[in-house]
């Protein structure tokens, strides 16, 4: 079976959590031992299993970060 | 075959447009005639497609920006 490689490298902030334990998190993570990307996404408490998310570049998140501010 | 029936009731920013057109949005998106939610999501041009994406609460937004300015 194929798989994944990935690591957390860096737990940024944790946005909700929800009755199951699961997060959801903003993270930086490592996807087959790249260089790490900001990464907001669904995860158990162990962070053994991941739900859906989305990998954001460095100016998506700054643009992100821009229009949350403006709202 | 099963459908689903949105509307983007506001479109409150874009984070990235790829070389196809598509584009990263934040949007107010309702689902099924629901109240809208903040939705964070790839489209393509016309928002006649959809891509990948997180629905996020109000409180997650705010989370976000919060995380986001203490970055």
């Amino acid at each position: 079976m194929a798989s994944i490689k990935y690591e957390v490298i860096e737990n940024i902030g944790v946005l909700s959590t929800n009755k199951s334990g699961w997060q959801r998190e903003l993270n930086l993570v490592s996807w087959n031992d790249r260089p790490p990307k900001f990464d907001l996404r669904d995860w158990s408490e162990d962070h053994e299993k991941m739900g859906k998310g989305l990998t954001l570049t460095n100016e998506e998140l700054s643009k992100l970060k821009e229009i949350l501010n403006d709202m």
